[in-house]
Parts: structure tokens; C-alpha cells; sequence
């Protein structure tokens, strides 16, 4: 790596998980459009051929006449030759497949537990996080070990839990964890703002302070210049509590924001992700049942979905590689390139992102891994004191807090008595604790090819 | 106050201490130049001539090419005047004369007791403080009542009791203090830099961690791009630890570095303020007799220079307001307009200011104000993570952090028991404990008539 | 009060709630069985008549042989009266009457929520305990100025809220709050161990160490010499798990212990209350509905019970005083003897109290009443370290003492959303917000006359 | 180890240091007239001879009329032997021996730095911790492998860094210390309360509360029955303090009390430890030189002393062996047999002790290990909440705990530049840091033998 003029040339990116259709994509597209950048992306995947497949792409997108940089894509056969030397090590994968996900998420409806995503929280989401904890300690361990000062920057979910486990792992590790869930209540502030005065804002126009943890994260201030935006998002949230805001039957991501629009009106601060997460996180307010969720007009999402999508993107990226299909290159919305370049000394900035308390979330444990806005700079990104919330949303949080670290302790020692204590603990599990323990056997089952060393 | 298109008009702004030659001059010229605010500054000082004057003076800027606003100047003959529906508030005054800071200053002398400045910790930052007390506790009453909502920037010193007593007396104000002190540090690790490669670097290019208390700064790291630059001054330390760097010899403000270094060499951290400062809160290791001070090349700062040079901005002003001499307008340097701009939302920016601590600086009382890097955003000031500090030089730090609070308490109570037990717990009196009691009431004696209530 | 040999003579008590049937006759039985104290106590309460009845009660004691020592009683007909001069003050009373408690338990059984005692948490919890605030704000402002030295004993309920309450009204308060609650506890450790052993423990060979809050109370380690009994405790949980320990159905607050075993079993720690008090803390899984209840073999304890039972003792009273009937002079097993004769210095021990925390339970907020031990000693009473609970107990009691704050806040500042809040937060409270809502209205509608000046 | 009726037969004591002349003494005869307890003790030492010595004069006490217990000495050749199954474990020893105490002490005075004592804190202090640090490590992991669950009893000095150092190592460890030290000042509040009143009272009448570091003790509340001492104690000072109070030529050991009375003039908390050793914990207010110590009234006390002294030990040791000499079997006053028993439940009851910090001294650092009351009961050893310092003397005691840490992690990692760190920032070393560094150098090659694996 080095600094020529205003440019920062060779760098050396990891990409774990780089065979995603998503993601992958996206950052490749964002590269590309940026001038300041250059270097080199080793894509690492246990699925080595859509690695590879993604390196084509990558490879190819010099063709574009709106191509800025110059980047060179490879697939690495292994996480040693990727990480290697890399200045930036990004992460974003499936841990598991959406057999896996299936279970997690359908199997508790058997026992009347209901959840509309399950990748973060409830009984899916703890699930998810065993399967997961195992992947990241090989991570952290090959990080300290091939690239100890490269920046990690993870998009992966259960995120708190990944990242709390890097930090477990390689206590010097420098990883945060990023998610665009709170840009949409900054547009949905927006709009509220737009609503009375006609006045149009961009999202970045809309300054708020962001406090909690990854997907169930809150807003407490926000302005627009000096004008403060949440007595607007009052009179929003009291125009829409009963009908909802917008089209929700469209998607099964959709939603009408009614469950935002209650925790607003119960607690007096923003939620600040979308509803279907936002509702796993409660008591069973809002997923007693299917109907009650219908209620809050917000979908639980199908694990059939997702998987038909898949075979979609799949079908998109063989048109690509084929050459049939070609790619329009647009900034993807995502701030990695921003946040790289700030690292990089290229310009500081504040954003939100998931990083370990070290005191920006008063009355939240230290080393527990929260979301709050941080300072962008030279070789450093450091948490804004972000203040402390009411006692009532404090212990919503705090709860969420104690079961991560409990399924992260047993995911390191492979305790299953430990984590079932968490798995009863999580606020969606109020069921009897026999019927409980037997879901939790049941859902370890049909993941345990990826809990090596457990004795199921 | 109003926004129009991308301009603020209408600003209100209250000057305490707007008599004053040297900051009411900057700041004057400082608005002057800034193209997107307008508005009017209301002067209020002790000496309500010098506030006119400066009216005059201020009045009188839209004559020079260079203005790019208009500002309205008068001068307010009681502080309700000034103060109501102000934007902000600016403080910069003397608390006192130079007939006092005399004493503070020369007066332990007598008892071997050798003082640097003498405005911000030892007996004599010590004595200052219990003067500015009572009229701090005037202005956060003042703001409370006529001006809840304004920001409100200090300039004046002992700048840590300043904010602090504002906090402790309208803990809903919103408070902070600014010193330029840091700034010189971040030139030096530019310098620093230079040397080595040649680069020139201005004090912006250098990115800094800022941690301490004011005139008690320090900076654990720093970086130009992503260039890590501790190292560099490292080797400048080493190189220049014996001589000095610089001359000396050509003001009593100019030192050599040699206490900074030294610090360095002990701690292995950069102490970020004049050597001036820096020597009077530590053990009487520099400042044990002039000697020490010489062979550690600094000045002790005589009252009488500051008497002298007092004069000679008097006899400037004189020649302005005649019109016989003309003003250059020019930048300060100083950062007041940058952050007015920022908190009325007209873009964030990063840099270090005095505020209490709500979890900034790990390992000191909560409530201490501490000097930080802050986000400065629409409507807030935020502190940034700053870390902890070696138990050697948190202890160092915690040890006037107590003294503070103590002689706050003092002041407020008018205990002189209490102002006492702080004065005996100064790095810098080691004398008997009947002789600093002998000294501790001539000061006071001294001072008493800013000591309102006070029984002596 | 002076020193005489080895007794104390000329105590003054001042007991609130005086006219009470139960507590007070257990005290003066106590006082009259101790030879080595002796003085008077006045009797304040609301209903002076029942406090002179057992003024009349009180002196006929020198008539038992068994009376050791000469105690004069008074019934005060204020507040100030009784208190003026005291050394000891006792707190005992019902706030409000049978008939507001009547509707604490009663009414939320019409929207599904049921209590097994509802003196305590619960929504019947909180109605009373903002009944009981304005009692305990006016005793504690009397308190500071009629014996700001006394030492103060409460046994009313809401325990913790009202030793809060002292405490945040009148910060010197020296006062702590006891309960028998954890003796049975003991016991039933000392039954485990005798069915192993068959040697007989009184409560006072089992040594445990306690934590928690008043009801909410568990044990972490218990010894009998040297002898850890939690492995014996284990044992006889299993043994009595599915069928429960000991006859319950005799009366409403027999219990077969099986919730205490659950809570043992989900957490490896003694939860050291009965039953029917247990149940209420925790989300609903023992008090689901009445059904449940019975299955976990509790009973809720009705009102009319109590209205019943408080006939028999006014019966009892009236014969006690026409001299129909004798007493029988014997210790009543409270420790409120040996608690003021260590506070007289008349030899330590140790037991536990309410008081509040100041680091004797790690985890859990400064200030808040919680139970622990404590060492009884000269003019003091000083908690010992308790440790800290398991996150998930932690969170489960955490929960309970951040409704106890809320509700205290409400209580002081006659905040009715802020009661809401604290009430829509009770784990028994999983209804929607609606309903909610209406029942608090009407629950504090019935409780309103206790309410002065609230807006309702 | 098993219950016999109220006694308790077979206990394993080891006694590491077990061929000292002093402690091991005292706890034989403490033993020998205790009829509750019996069993073995074995004696370790590096001077076996040494300990076969105080074996046979063990095992020569049942000779003795006195004797009520049966207690079989061995001394153990090595300390895996001394450790195996022991259920209470005693260590008191000297670090090195006094040609290695004498460089302590007597070495910085070519410096101009005076030490009273040398053992606890100051340049002697520290060099003796580094000293001692491996000792306690290599005892530390002996403990865990051979008698995990036994009870360590610490009386070795530098007490902090010794138990400090044994819960480091091993974090399991059930390990106190203790020092009569305070003991004294409870007698002198005890004459204070004599001189007023004419009332004599024991030790044990007077109650106190403690709190601080070994040898830098504090009381800050003193009782006899309900009645405060602090009043005597405050008068007692004024009496005495220009003159002193107590003969101190007698010894090297005696002292005129003036520094724990000037210490009380400061800061009104008694220091309830010898001048000599609270004179070494100060600034140099009373150790600037030897002429300053005699104006406070107490001894630097020589090597030589210690030395002479030493041979008479011997000498008396000689002659009890060879039969020439009776012993009078007395108790020691020390609590150590009382200790034991509590913990073997045979009665609890309360003195100081030192532990670590886990919440008793509030604003000190956890883990550190401070002194403070604490309950001895069955199986346990639990502190009392001894509340917090005024900020001055927390600053003192604080930077004395700093070095502590400092010195322990040094000692453990062979850290000679850390090891340094903590020398500098020792209140007695105000020279400039090149003599520091000189005399440090010195000062370690003189100690070098026991410190193993260092590069000096």
C-alpha cells in the first residue's frame, strides 16, 4: 500500500465470503467508481467456484466506460493466501445454508414461537449464533495470525455476536461490525420532515445519535441544520400509528412501520431498524402468533422465499458471467469505500457502527458489542459517547446483551447447559422449560454438522 | 435567527468579557470574514468602556474590503442585556487585575514556592479560582434565567473550574471550553515529520487523540494519512532532549521543550501544552528554584511583563478607535466560527474541547471536566472515546481533578477549611503545614474583595 | 438512654403503626422477656384507639412472671409526639385497608392477571406501593426533624420501597428493614441435611449467605460448621421435585415448595422466599392462571381471607384487654432485640436486612434497597460483601429494582405516565398496552383517596 | 478433618516459613492452649534445620501443664509435602535475609532518601516486593496443585503484594493476611476514652471500623458500646501533639505518636498503623532527613538492630532445645486460632483483614488488596463495606496501590523497565530520574539472587 498524490494505491483486500451474490457484488461495483483507491481483492469462499466466478466478474468491470480504478480480483483456495498481507479484511457470508435457516426459524413455530427473520435473535437467531461462533473463532485466529493489523470490517449476522467473537478471540483485533437498517428511519425522519414542510432531505441531511445493539438500535436525537426533527416524528407516528405508513403487502420485507410507531409511542425514542426485526427482540407483543403479526401488519418471512431468491441471483450471476447480461455500475448506497478511504487518512467522518463498549453506552456492559455512532479517521475508528437509555429500554437491551454473552461463552466452550440457559433467557421462549429443552435438542440437531467438538 | 438558502441570519451572540484587547479583537474579525452567518454580538464587561470601544471597533469592520458579513456591535450595560435570547454566549475575561495575579503569582515565592503562570493549578491557579467561582456562578444563574437554550463557549482561565462551575451550578447549560493549547502540538509532530521526510504538513493534516485536562493535554496518538507519526517524534525527542528545540530566549512564553520531552521520556506520551503549563503540575521537579527552571529552559512569566504589555494594547486599541491605525483582517486561527457553524448544522467536525466527563476519559470521576476530542454536530457537542490513561499519569491527572472539585465545594460554601485542604494537596506546596496555612491567608488577604461572603 | 452495669435503661421507642395487632404484641413480649433493657415505648397510630389498647396490653406485662424488665407504654396521638426524643423508631402498619388491597388483587383477575399476595410486586404491588410513598415521605421528613438519630426498623410492605423512600426523603436516615422471610429457608436447609444425617439443626446452625431484594431473596452458600448443605439441598430438591415438600393445603400460605425447586433447578441458586411471594416476581410461568397456581401447589391467598383472620385477632384483642384471656409470654422468633442490643453495642452479629446498596451486591444499582447481611454492631449496621448473581437471576432482580425506582419517582412527583410506565413493565403485566391501561386507571381509582394530589 | 462433639480433630495446618523464631512461636503455643482444635502441623522452611528445631520444640508441649490440645509437629523437606492435603496453610517468612534488608534501607540514604522501616513501601519496600513476588508465585501454584481448597493465611511482609500476588496467580485461592498493627490503635482510643472517663477497656471493647492498605490503615469510626470515641481521640491529639504521647527512647520500635496525630490534624481519620511505617507512605514530610524524624519523635531503624536481635533469637531458640530454657505457654493476642475456628464454624466474628477489593473500599481499584473488617464464618471470609475515603487520603492510599500493580506485574514479567516505572512514582523518590535510575540499578544488583530469570 501507498500514498501517490491524493491516491492510495495497492491495496490488499480479503473478502471472506466472497463468493456472495450480494454483497460481493456490490462492493465491486463501489470500488470501481472510486478514483482515490486501487489494489488487489482476494476473494475466499467455501464454495471456491462462486469465488472464482465472482473474480470474472470483477476482473471484467474495467470493460465499463464508468470504471474509475483499477482493481485485480483472484479466488483463494484457502483463508491463509487470502488474508495474507491484507490491509482490509471484509466478512460477509451465510454461516450454514437456508436448510439450516429453515430450521431455525419454522421449527419453533411447532411450539408456538413465532419469528419474522431469525438470523439475529429468539431461538433461530441463538441457533444461528452457535453455528456461527466456531467460523468466526477460525477467523479471528487466522487474522492474528496472517494480518493482525488489517482492519476487519464484518456485515455478517448474528452481527453482535460475530464480532463480539473476534474481540474474544484476538483481543487486538480492529473490527467493526457495519448494517444499513438505521439508514432508513434517517429517510423515514425525512419524510416526516418533507411531510410538513415540503422541504426535501437526503438521508445524510438527517444528523442523529444512534444507541443499542445491531438491529434492535434506537435513535434519541435527530436534526436536520439546527432544526430537531423528533417533535415531526411525533405528529408522523400519530397520523400512522392506527393504518401504518406505506405498502406492506408488496414484500415480505415490507412492512407499515406500526411496531416502530408503538415502541415510539410506549418508550418516547425511535426503533431504529425495520419491524420484523424490531418485533423478534420484545416479549411476544407482536409475534404471539401469525395473526397478531398480521395485526402489526409485518411478515414473517418464509424460509421458501428465500430460497427461491437464491436460485434467482444465482440464474443473474451465470447471465453475467456469461457475458448475456451486462452490469450497470451505481453506487450501492453501502459506506465500506467511505470508510476505508477514512481509515486511510482520506477524509474523517462519523457514522454508526458495531463496536465493543468501551463507555459510549453508559449502563450497558463494557466489551459488549453495541452500535453507535464513531469517528471515522486516520487508522482509527472510535465510538461518540452516545449517553445511556431509560431504565425501561435499558433492560430490553441489556437482557438481549446477557444471552449474547452466554451463547458466546458456551459457543467457545461448547456447553450445551449454557447455552440453553440463554435459549430459555431469550424473551421469545416462554414456553415451558420441558417443551423448551426439547425444541432446543430438536433445532441443535438439524444443525449439528456445523458444532464440531459438541457433545449433542 | 433564521436559515436562508445556505447562510444562518439573525445570529445573537453575548460576549462576557467583551472589553477585552486580545479574543473580542479575533473573534471580531474571525465573524467578519465568514460569509454564512450574520447577526449581532452583544458586548457586556466590568469596564463597559472597553466594551464600547469595542462596539466601535466592531462597528466599523464593514469598511474594510475584506468583510464578508454584517455584524451589529453594541455594548450592554448589565449582563440580562447581553444575555437575553442569545444564541450564544462567548466568556473571555480576567478574573480580576493583574494586581491579584500578583500576589497569586509572587507572592509564594516568598516561601520558595516558584510558579510558571499561575493561572490554572498551584497556589496561585488555586487563589484564581476561588475569585472566579462567584462569578461563574453569576453567569450560569445569568444563562439559566435569560438564556437557557444557548451554547456556550469559555475561553477564560482556570479553564476546568470555569466549565466545571457552570455544569455544577446549571447542569442543563450547554457548556464547553476551548484552548489553543493543544494546536501547537499537533505543529510539532508536523515539524516532527519534516524533519524526516521533508513533507510540510499544516496542524490540520496531523489527526491527534487528545486526553487530559486543559493545560494538562496529552496526545497517545497520531497520524498523518495513515502514517503513524508517534515514532517521528520519538527520534525528535531523542535528537533534541539535551538542548532544547528552539529559541528560548526571545519571550517569556518561548521554552525549549525540554519539560515536554522530559515528560515524554517518563511516561511515553506526549504532554500537549506549553512547558510553561506542564511544569506546574508536577512535583516541584522543574520548578524548584528559578535554576531549575532555567536549566529546564522555560520562563517564570512576570506579572510585571503582562502589566507592560497591557499598556501597549491599550495604546492599539487608542490608535484604532482614533482611526489612526488601520486593521488587517485576518484569520485567528482560532476554531470559535468553525464550531458555531457546525453546531447550527453547517457541517460536523471533529476537534478537542473542555466538557464534563460522561465517560470520555476512562479512569477519571465522572462530572470532571476533561479536555477530549468531540464530534460537533447539528445542536450538539458529543465527546469521542479518549481512552485511559498509565496509572502513573492518570494518578498524575487525578490528583488536581480532586483538587478541582475540592476548591469548587470550597467556593461554593465559602469553606475556607475546605479551599485550604486543597491548597496543601497542590503538586507544588511541600513547605510545612503551618507555613502553607500563614501563606494560604495572605493570598486569600489578598483576594478577599472577589471573595463575596467570605469569612476570613 | 444511660449505661447501668450491663444494661441500658431509658430507651425510647417510638412504633409506628402501633395499634397494629400482630407485630406489636410479638414486640412487647420481646421487650418484656429481655432483662437487660428496658425504657418506653409510644404507640402512634392512625387509629388511636387500637394504639391505646395496646398501650393498656403493654403495661399489664409486669403482672407475667415472666417479665424481666419494665417497660412503659404510651399511645401518642400525633406523629411528633411519639417520635420526639425516640432512639429507636419501628415502622409497621397496612397502608391503606383491606379494601384498596381488595381491588390490588382482585381486579387485574378480571383482565387475566393474577397475584398470589400482591403486597409487593405485581400491579397489585405497585398500587400499593403508591399508596404507601406519601406515608413514608411524611414519616421520613418527621423522622429528620423530630430524631434525626434514631435508628429505624421497618417491617411494612412494600419493603424496599419503603426504606427507599426514607432514604431518598431523608438521605442521614439510619434505618433498615427486616424480614423473617429467609429464616424458612434456613430451616429447610437444616430438613435436608437432618434427612440425611438425622442430626438436628436449629436455623441458627445454618449459616447462608443472602442476596436479592425483600422477597425476592436467594442463597448462594449455606454451612452447617464446615459442612456445605447446598449439595444436600440438591438432593432434596430431586427428591422432592414432582411432588412437592410438606402439606399445603391446611392453609392459604402453605405451599409444597415447587416453585422454589424450579427456580433451583432453571438456576442453581436457593430462591429463599415462600412460594406464593416467588411466583409473582417472575414472567407468568407459576401464576398463568389459577390452574397453574394449583398445579405448582400455591394458593392465592384471597382477600376475604385476610378480612376474616383480621376479625378473629380484634376478637382476640378485646379479650386480652377485658382480661377474659391471658397471654403466654414467649419469644416471638423476630430479631428485633438482639438487633437493638447490638446496635447499643451489647454484642455483634451477623443477619440479613434491607438496606441500601452501597457494593454489597455487585451488578445491581447503587442506592437501591436490597437484602443481604449485615453486621450488627455499635451505633451501626454495615452490609457485608454479598457477591453477585448470575446474569440471568441478575436480570430477573434487576428488572424488579428499576420498577421499584420508576415507581418511587412516580410517587414522589405524582407522575401518573411515569406509574404507567413502571406498571406496563411488571413481568406479570404481558396484556396489551390498551387494556393495560384501563386497568391501572381503575385500580388507582379505587386506591385514590391515598392519593393526595395526584391528578387521576 | 472431622466434627467430634464441639471440637474438631485431625486438622492439617503447613506452615510455610515454619523456622522462624517468632510467628512460629506464638501459633504453637496459641495452638497448644486451645482445647477445641488438635491435629498435625508441618513445618517448612529453606532453613530445614531451622524447622526441624520448632518441631522438636513442638512436640515437646504436651510436657507443659497448660497444654489442653495434641498437635503433632513435622518439618517437611520439601514444600509439596508441607502442602499435600493441608486444610489451613500459614506463611510467614523473611524475603531474603537482612544483608539484602540492609541494601534496602540503608543504601538510598547515599541518595538522601530515609526509610523507617524499608519492608512495606518506599525504594526498600519495592525492591523487597520484587524479592518476594516469585516466592508467592512459586507458593501460589504449589497451593493449586496440592491443597487448592486449604485456607491461606498471609503474614508477610510487603502483605499487599504478598496476597496480591497469591490471588494473581491463582485465582481460587482462599488466602487473607493479617497484621496486628491496628490492634494498637484500638488501645490508644481505648487510653483516650481512660483519660477522660476513668472507665478501663480492652482491645476488644473498642469497636472500629477499618479501612485502607496494610501498614497504611485508617479508622474512621470507633465505638465503645453505643458511645462514639472520636471526640476522645480528638482531644486526646490536642493534648498531645506538640509534646507526643509515650516514652519513645525506650526502643527503636516506640514512637511518640506525633505523625498519626499529625496525620488526624490533616485529614480527621485516625492512622491506625505505627509512625514508622505511615511516615514512608507520605510525601517526605517527616523522612526528609534524620533530623526530621527526631522532631517527629520516632526511629529510622537500623540493620544492625535487626541483626543483634536475630542472634538473641537464636540463642533463646538454643537453649529451649537443649532443655536449658522452660517455656511459659501464653497467649500471643494474635486472632489467628479464633480465625480458625470461625471458618471450622465454631463462632463467628469480625476483625480487619486484608483482601482483595471486591466493593468493601469503595474508589479504590477491585482487585487491589486492601485492609477492612470482614465476618469469619463457616467456610468463608467476607468483607464489611467500609465505605470510602475523603478524596485526598484516597489519593494517597491510591497512589501507593498504583505502585503495587506496577511492581506485580514488573515482578511477574521480569519487567526491569516497569519495575522502574513504579520506583519513580514512589512518594519517597523525589531525587532526579538519573540518580533514580542509578540507585534503582544498585539497589536490584544487591537483591539480584532472588530474582531469577531477570535481566538486569
Amino acid at each position: 500500500m501507498r500514498y501517490e498524490g491524493d491516491k492510495v494505491k495497492g491495496i490488499d483486500i480479503a473478502y471472506i465470503g466472497g463468493g456472495s451474490r450480494g454483497w460481493a457484488r456490490n462492493l465491486m461495483q463501489d470500488l470501481a467508481l472510486e478514483e482515490r483507491l486501487s489494489g488487489n481483492v482476494r476473494l475466499y469462499d467455501i464454495d471456491y467456484q462462486a469465488a472464482c466466478d465472482n473474480a470474472t466478474i470483477g476482473n471484467s468491470l474495467p470493460q465499463y466506460p464508468e470504471t474509475k480504478s483499477r482493481w485485480k480480483y483472484e479466488a483463494s483456495e484457502t483463508i491463509e493466501k487470502a488474508l495474507g498481507g491484507s490491509d482490509f479484511v471484509l466478512i460477509s457470508m451465510l454461516p450454514g445454508t437456508f436448510d439450516e435457516m429453515e430450521s431455525d426459524v419454522h421449527l419453533p413455530e411447532e411450539y408456538g414461537i413465532y419469528q419474522s427473520v431469525g438470523d439475529t435473535t429468539g431461538p433461530g437467531g441463538l441457533v444461528r449464533s452457535l453455528r456461527t461462533i466456531p467460523m468466526f473463532i477460525e477467523f479471528a485466529e487466522a487474522i492474528k495470525q496472517y494480518c493482525p493489523k488489517a482492519w476487519v470490517i464484518n456485515y455478517t449476522n448474528p452481527m453482535s455476536v460475530c464480532v463480539r467473537t473476534l474481540y474474544k478471540i484476538f483481543p487486538g483485533v480492529k473490527a467493526f461490525g457495519c448494517c444499513h437498517e438505521v439508514f432508513k428511519s434517517q429517510e423515514q425522519l425525512g419524510i416526516a420532515y418533507t411531510e410538513k414542510t415540503g422541504a426535501k432531505l437526503t438521508r445524510q441531511d438527517v444528523k442523529v445519535n444512534v444507541m443499542g445493539i445491531n438491529h434492535f438500535t434506537w435513535i434519541d436525537k435527530a436534526y436536520y441544520n439546527g432544526i430537531d426533527l423528533i417533535p415531526y416524528y411525533r405528529e408522523f407516528v400519530d397520523k400512522y400509528y392506527e393504518e401504518g405508513y406505506g405498502e406492506w403487502r408488496n414484500s415480505v420485507f415490507d412492512t407499515a412501520h406500526r411496531v416502530k410507531f408503538d415502541l415510539f409511542k410506549r418508550y418516547g425514542i425511535i426503533a431504529a431498524a425495520g419491524d420484523r426485526h424490531l418485533a423478534e427482540f420484545c416479549p411476544p407483543w407482536y409475534l404471539k402468533d401469525p395473526e397478531t403479526a398480521e395485526k402489526w401488519k409485518f411478515h414473517l418471512t418464509p424460509i421458501s422465499w428465500r430460497k427461491e431468491d437464491l436460485k434467482n441471483k444465482l440464474k443473474a450471476s451465470a447471465e453475467f458471467l456469461s457475458g448475456k447480461e451486462k452490469m450497470v455500475l451505481k453506487p450501492s448506497g453501502e459506506e465500506t469505500i467511505r470508510q476505508i478511504k477514512a481509515i486511510l487518512g482520506l477524509g474523517d467522518f462519523v457514522t454508526n457502527v458495531n463496536l465493543p463498549n468501551i463507555g459510549q453506552l453508559d449502563g450497558l456492559p463494557m466489551e459488549a458489542v453495541v452500535e453507535t455512532n464513531a469517528v471515522f479517521s486516520s487508522d482509527s475508528v472510535v465510538p461518540v459517547i452516545a449517553g445511556r437509555f431509560s431504565p425501561e429500554v435499558n433492560s430490553l437491551v441489556l437482557r438481549i446483551i446477557i444471552n449474547h454473552e452466554t451463547i458466546l461463552k458456551a459457543g467457545i466452550d461448547r456447553d450445551i447447559n449454557l447455552a440453553f440457559r440463554a435459549f430459555v433467557n431469550d424473551p421469545l421462549v416462554t414456553i415451558e422449560i420441558d417443551e423448551a429443552r426439547e425444541l432446543f435438542k430438536r433445532m441443535l440437531n438439524n444443525t449439528k454438522k456445523y458444532l464440531p467438538g459438541w457433545q449433542l
